[in-house]
């Protein structure tokens, strides 16, 4: 099961250190211009090694589309992108083949297929991420053929908080923050100076919304936001509008009443009974620290034994930094799915596309 | 897209205020013994009208099988429950027909598909988890022919928090609650009074859990949770783990360490790149207020004119109580799907189920 | 997997000797009239015992509507079909508890799910149709709303064929003739006077078809109609077109020539590259004689023993009759899910839907 | 809509003309040893330019698996196939850029998505079926594993048939005929030599079958197969056991009578209520002739105007000739698939694969 979204449908494949990764795009409507540059630009902006609060493993991720595009132009066939691998270590992984890291899904896979490719997390490795903002970057521009945009920065880490929702500033931060660049940036040096690492929250808008976008009762808005971002490795936690706040509050505090110039607030994130409202989709992604630090763990051999993992390669100190870049590309996959599942939502849809005079 | 799952698949069908709700299970395998009283049992404990602390509409509830069991067993045909609506009073919704109550799914769902029934919510009303907890009271059959357990409750409403986590002391509160119930009836009355409402947060832990659940890249164990219970009604935030807590915390004290005798902590809440570990699955839901208070809310007619809502009928003052109860019958419905669904993930299991000498 | 269909998705449920058999339609679009006496009249046509060319056993077929339709409109919610039970004589099945029909289910069933309802094919009973055919009716309600008009008949029973194609004529036919009703009726009372059954052959034709339904490349228009079809009970080959002929005719006289007036001939049956043409689709389907004969046949046990089956009970001398309201339904189902899968194949749509300038 | 099967999933994408073709598998068993050479064997007896009876276009098409193979064995991740395009001659397309070659997917593709890739078909050409036979590689590898075999051979060309079916002879004729080899070679050349092409039609037998693979009641085994080979480029007619003839039988005549010792006849095909009853799995597959022809053909530009079609080019005069090759490549996918579903059908499995006592 490597495929998400019912309409715009990912399907990814790869591994950390295989030939490389890369995803199937299913359903992209024709005549979609594909802007090869942006996506280019889409997995510059995740990709490992840019600073010194990232991963030093450095990798290109050259976006190949292999098929569905023609003269520049998505045809209706499915669109496959490939980034090969450039720079594994597999050696780093040598000493992991017969044991699992602590917080990995090394333990987990081994008990559920039996085997496993040790090298880097194999499949599990969040370098699968790499497709997902391929992927991401092809569902923007479909959303924005209709204006929507989406948008995403740090939040906290640590306990350092932003002070403000600057989204413009995330966009040059070295660590995409929202704000309180410096002290975040601090507590991620402390961190990885001591061998450690460090979790991290992110947050996501997304503007100019559609009003219904959603399928009720099983395939929702707030479900399928839920679904691809606690599926991210590493997250935790999932937030929407005011989220863990809510569960605290009073209903004459957290109703957002309504005037004919629109709501008077937006406790709810953008999301009524599971569909849009029309208001900014507002979210809240947790992630934890690292799994990878460079302190001795305890753990186990596939053989049960006992041992003690001291752990070398290179790892990000802080994996909601560049998570916040593929929580943008997750957010932007449901949105585009949902664009096209709320066809047929109504008749009014019938009508306009197959041309019936009403 | 009213289904979850992809081998115990539930369909869910109803609206408040029509003939009644139903769901059709496809995929339970045959040879399941369906005990109808547990069925009935698991509606009862869900079922409004029990307590001061919950609307005073009375439904009975009572589960209809109408196929998919002969002599007691499931036969492999999908089982078809009905739940038939009792003591809806549409009349009170009268007033709802041409304008959209603040925070609830009236005003998307109308822009989405023009036009709607307007008693009681129509298909958006909670009444649907009547039928999700018939499902999941299925699934928990299941389950439990593998040893599963799971447990819910009440862990904190408003800002009243229980002190510990007593799942046996829930099972008989009045309000569900796992600690400090008398503190927490106390904001419920409070709110309720004061003709308002209140939130609330819910526990659920599923134990005895076998190792390998869920299905990595994109129907993941903590995906697929996040899907069925961030879609639930009036949910806002989910947990796993530690959580919101997580981002906050180095990676030295997050990772679970391994020895041969288990895991020496349970921050990840039982699951491992989107598999279970084996540990205890550990999840909390934040429910907002009930959006249905007694106070005057500013909102709009269907032409956006101007208008005030003064709401009448029956409501829950704080739907995450009996939502804990919906909170486990969703999660078993995601365990069940991924028992099946885990089938086939590796070599063993066809050797086994065929027959074929290794 | 008792569902069809990716927007108009059909799950069905029930038994032959249960409470009774139904459907569950998710994704008809809002603001669909449902115009209930439609689908009554599209029951009615099916149901059994009309006349002495089926089965004596009389059901009415009571259509009743529990969800998804408001004030006599679809509202977007799934709407839910049930037609009870009313002549079952399960007494007439004792004797099968313990042996398998031969040409039935019953072998597979059990040795698939190791347990099965024997009352009259349970599950596996053509009485599901009923339910397909009540899915067909609001099908065609909303291909109707597009100008696609679906038709079908008898167009063969035994070796006597119908020397030409009269859909009029085959409304009103007793057995759903399209021509040489007489020499048909014939064969079929020969067949039941003789304790046995005849085979059959049914033609079907959509006219006034858009251009482009079917989804390339695993959800092509001919490959979804030979699912549904060939799954259908009793049906052993389908032919589109040509079908069959076409395997031994040259390119020169089996391709299509194009005229801006449109294409010169239809050999392939209204399908190009698995998407619609724009010409009237046409579809042969071929249903084996009734399994159930009067005659003696041998069996077995469960137990694997010999034994003699001596069949009771009251059974269709010719399945293909009623077949042939049921083939008219299936293509209704796949075409209303075409209609809707197609939303989105190109840009045009989004801009028509989403009011987006050009 | 470019994917197959439910837990045996296959995505495929690629175009005749672009930069290759592949596919994505998806719920391979982990623990699969994947025999390369296999798969590059398979694609060998698919791949074009072999003898005079196919198209001249030589490729060698060399399978590369770009992922979820370990050490030689699959890990339960995808596998990635890809397949590089290297014989085009995208020159001899240009003439169709503005116009509809009949009998092809030209016409309705262009109204489907308003833009094609009129290069050899594009998505639409034939080639995919290379994707499809890789794919079925891997199934057969699974197949094995069960003992389950699947073979396919030319039955008739043009009114050539095979007086007997002889597998056998099948696997080393060049045009894999199951007899009357050399008549229905003389039936090819005559097609070539008048510039004109020939219809034919394939048997596929599955041996060695357990009981119970079909998943009623809308994923039935002969639904399953009608999907996939009648959605096969060229292919008008499916037939199952007894087929066409079915229909004009005796149900004293087509009944297969059991006894302790098995079945004394296999009209059924091996197909009983849409489950395999254990016995072979017998179908019949007829192609059209390759619509690529070159004669003159009246057709139309794009604009509706008249215009006539020489055609240049390489095209096989019979695409029933490879095509054989292809059927038993999807049916090895359904197959494949249905042994997956099959798990969990009932309690047993449950039990063997959790390893619960009974």
């Amino acid at each position: 099961m490597n495929s998400f979204g019912h309409k715009f449908r990912v399907t990814t494949f790869g591994e950390s250190h295989g030939f490389g990764i890369g995803c199937v795009l299913d359903g992209v409507p024709a005549g979609l211009k594909i802007d090869e540059e942006f996506i280019q630009s889409e997995l510059d902006k995740r990709k490992p090694g840019k600073t010194k609060f990232e991963t030093q493993r450095k990798e290109d991720d050259v976006c190949e589309i292999l098929s569905g595009v023609f003269e520049g132009v998505s045809t209706g066939a499915p669109i496959a992108i490939l980034i090969k691998n450039q720079n594994q270590k597999s050696k780093d992984y040598e000493n992991l083949r017969n044991l699992f890291r602590p917080g990995h899904a090394d333990f987990s896979w081994f008990f559920k297929y039996g085997h496993r490719d040790h090298r880097g997390g194999g499949r599990s490795s969040a370098r699968e991420t790499a497709a997902r903002v391929a992927a991401g970057a092809v569902a923007k521009l479909l959303l924005n053929s209709v204006g929507i945009v989406i948008e995403s920065g740090v939040y906290s880490i640590g306990n350092v908080k932003a002070q403000n929702l600057d989204f413009e500033a995330a966009k040059t931060s070295e660590i995409y923050a929202l704000g309180n660049e410096d002290d975040m940036k601090k507590v991620v040096e402390s961190a990885r100076n001591s061998h450690d690492s460090v979790g991290a929250s992110v947050k996501v808008v997304a503007k100019n919304m559609p009003k219904g976008l959603g399928e009720p009762l099983y395939y929702k808005l707030d479900g399928a936001l839920g679904e691809i971002l606690m599926g991210l490795n590493g997250v935790k936690a999932i937030e929407i509008g005011e989220g863990v706040n809510a569960s605290t509050m009073l209903g004459s505090e957290n109703n957002d009443e309504i005037t004919s110039e629109g709501f008077l607030s937006n406790h709810a994130g953008g999301i009524l009974g599971g569909m849009s409202s029309g208001q900014d989709l507002e979210l809240t992604v947790h992630f934890k620290p690292t799994p990878s630090i460079f302190k001795e763990l305890k753990t186990v051999t596939k053989q049960n034994e006992n041992t003690t993992l001291e752990l070398t390669g290179r790892h990000d100190p802080c994996i909601g930094i560049r998570g916040s870049v593929v929580c943008a590309s997750s957010v932007a996959i449901v949105l585009a799915d949902m664009l096209l599942c709320n066809l047929g939502s109504n008749m009014s849809h019938i009508k306009k596309v197959y041309d019936i005079s009403i």
